[in-house]
């Protein structure tokens, strides 16, 4: 089949043609995507209420006045991800309905009755449910496509079909390598620069430290990774957490998806120094991400652990000493890539809402600057702390 | 194509075809491989004395008493490789003619005016330009196939083209898994049982070192390896060094290539105490070895770097610091991998003719023993050496 780009109509005709919806009379359409890089179209039957979500791949993403060729690949990895996911944690990402790659489309579970965990952050929404789903998501795939588990031959294979060149490209250059100079592509608050230039990017040691976690981003086929696991890819509510846009999966070190969570719940956890909102309310607010912190880190651990126990079949894992040693790899990478994807949300190509809605640009700077020096804390430190306690406490005796 | 097994005269006709040759009737074959897993054809031109090599693999590996199969990817592995190595190392790899990956056959380079340096080092022959030759062939491949110098995305394609799940299986069973317990396929010499039994399979802490050395070995896609570097892999004389039989070549840890040809030297250094040879030849030779070892790193240290002067790409290398990290990676994983292919060379399934040349049993266990114990001070403490001449040193001490 020859890619075509859908609209609304074309969308439901595509749908109609599937047999995932019985009548076609009824169907209406919406596209919803924010056309950069997806079209994300909305279709339901209006009898039935019965919806789903169809994710078409652009053929180029369109950044900041240039055009961005990217291929459309990157929707057979998220279709490729999405079926391993959902055999893995069902019921934590959106079922998959339909694929067609050369269509570079997916058609999945509509999840528009949840909201966006990062919108909800930045509201002070709470998320009870959070770090269980969370830590069963990490604890699960990232056990599960390892070579603990995994079958040697199998995990070659595995690492094959998720070769995925453009997405990682991004992340090397985005995360792990721009902000650490005056490059073309840094979104850089102007109140923020003579920072960076008077002190930032002179710190060699961070970015040597920051460059030994590239190195390993670059060469460490751990487990299968979501790779993009922020809370603006988490739809959630106050019992549910779905897991959403995988195309950035690949085979990498576990503790890049570990970490990408955690540095994304302290950013928002900081934010709040630059707000004008109730101090009790930032407080309990605070109290409450740190809780969540610890939570989602002891039990993944606990769950990864439990998996290994139950699953293990490496026979050179059961060696005394080695679930030590294994852990504590992911533990140390996972406090350095949380601070690495800090500094990038600061002044890299791409923010978060959490402290670009501080409009006060002064006001953002100093948040900013916390942000990056706590995060130089965690990455240059990142050998010495021995529990997530350890790293939650830095923090709340840092920041209250 | 087909594939069907050649005999002498299906291998000239089948040469005929491709035109290596000018004319039929002058030409001669002799099959000349082991016949376990490849066909192996010396195919030569009686009239102008043009000589070539056919290699065809065989789908299936005959080991002890069993029938083993082996799918005919290794040739196109081996043909991919042949490739890369011409470019980067040309004069040190056999000259690639012609490729059927139908056929699982190549044709190459005639090297049999060369001899095998293993069978060679048995003899105590000495080869001068092996430790320059070696060391280009090393500072080459993996400095030129890894992220330092390839692009990202090419880089991907890189790790995809050589994903080899059945020869890489190979070496994680029989180099990081099998010499630990009592493992069916162990080969071990009788003599050597109750060592085995009621020392060295009780050593916890060398088997968690070698499963650190595994994990790598399993994740770590730095560069392009040859994958089988050992004194059996090569052919020289007093000028001319040629690497070959790289089938079991893949992006791994660039410490492993370095460290299986050094640990393959040192073996060699120990064997002599089982041998009745003069003293002073002995002496002599060994002291020839460690000046091989010694020159053979300190080269491809220094060659290494002259490439990465030069050819540096990836921006995030030039930190201050980078290289020096990224060089001692490679030498502590050297020595433990040095450590490793020592031992399996004692009683893993693979032995050399080295160390089994040794008819007397007890003999050979006692020189096994020493080789054992070398090779756990090195994979123990490989953290803790600074310099090859600390290895070297090490081992003169321990052993002349």
């Amino acid at each position: 089949m020859q890619y075509y780009m859908l609209d609304e109509q074309k969308a439901m005709d595509y749908v109609t043609e599937t047999g995932l919806f019985s009548k076609k009379n009824n169907l209406s359409c919406r596209e919803i995507g924010d056309g950069n890089l997806n079209l994300v179209f909305i279709i339901k039957d209006d009898v039935t209420e019965k919806s789903m979500v169809l994710k078409q791949a652009l053929p180029y993403v369109r950044v900041v006045g240039e055009s961005w060729p990217l291929s459309v690949n990157r929707t057979r990895i998220e279709a490729n991800a999405l079926e391993v996911q959902n055999k893995l944690v069902p019921g934590l990402v959106p079922k998959l309905y339909h694929r067609n790659d050369d269509m570079a489309l997916i058609i999945m579970e509509d999840l528009s009755h949840l909201s966006l965990m990062r919108y909800g952050m930045v509201q002070m929404k709470k998320f009870p449910k959070f770090s269980d789903h969370i830590s069963t998501f990490l604890a699960n795939m990232l056990f599960y496509t390892s070579d603990l588990y995994v079958d040697s031959e199998a995990k070659k294979h595995l690492v094959q079909k998720f070769v995925n060149p453009e997405l990682c490209k991004i992340t090397e250059d985005l995360i792990f390598t721009d902000p650490y100079y005056d490059a073309e592509r840094n979104n850089i608050n102007p109140a923020l620069r003579i920072y960076l230039e008077e002190t930032f990017w002179k710190k060699e040691a961070l970015w040597l430290e920051v460059s030994k976690l590239k190195y390993k981003f670059l060469t460490e086929a751990q487990s299968l990774l979501h790779g993009d696991l922020h809370t603006g890819s988490i739809f959630a509510n106050a019992n549910e957490t779905r897991v959403f846009d995988t195309e950035f999966a690949f085979v990498g070190p576990s503790a890049f998806d570990v970490g990408k969570i955690i540095g994304n719940l302290l950013i928002n956890y900081i934010s709040w120094s630059g707000k004008d909102m109730n101090p009790t309310d930032i407080k309990d607010y605070r109290v409450y991400l740190l809780d969540t912190v610890n939570d989602l880190y002891q039990q993944f651990e606990q769950k990864f652990k439990n998996n290994w126990d139950r699953d293990l079949r490496d026979i050179s894992a059961k060696v005394t000493g080695y679930q030590e040693f294994y852990m504590r790899n992911i533990f140390v990478d996972a406090v350095g890539y949380a601070g690495a994807v800090m500094i990038r949300r600061m002044h890299g190509l791409a923010h978060n809402i959490d402290v670009d809605g501080i409009e006060d640009l002064e006001k953002r700077k100093s948040v900013q600057i916390l942000i990056l020096e706590l995060a130089e804390t965690l990455i240059i430190n990142r050998a010495n702390f021995n529990t997530i306690e350890d790293i939650t406490m830095l923090v709340r005796n840092r920041i209250y």
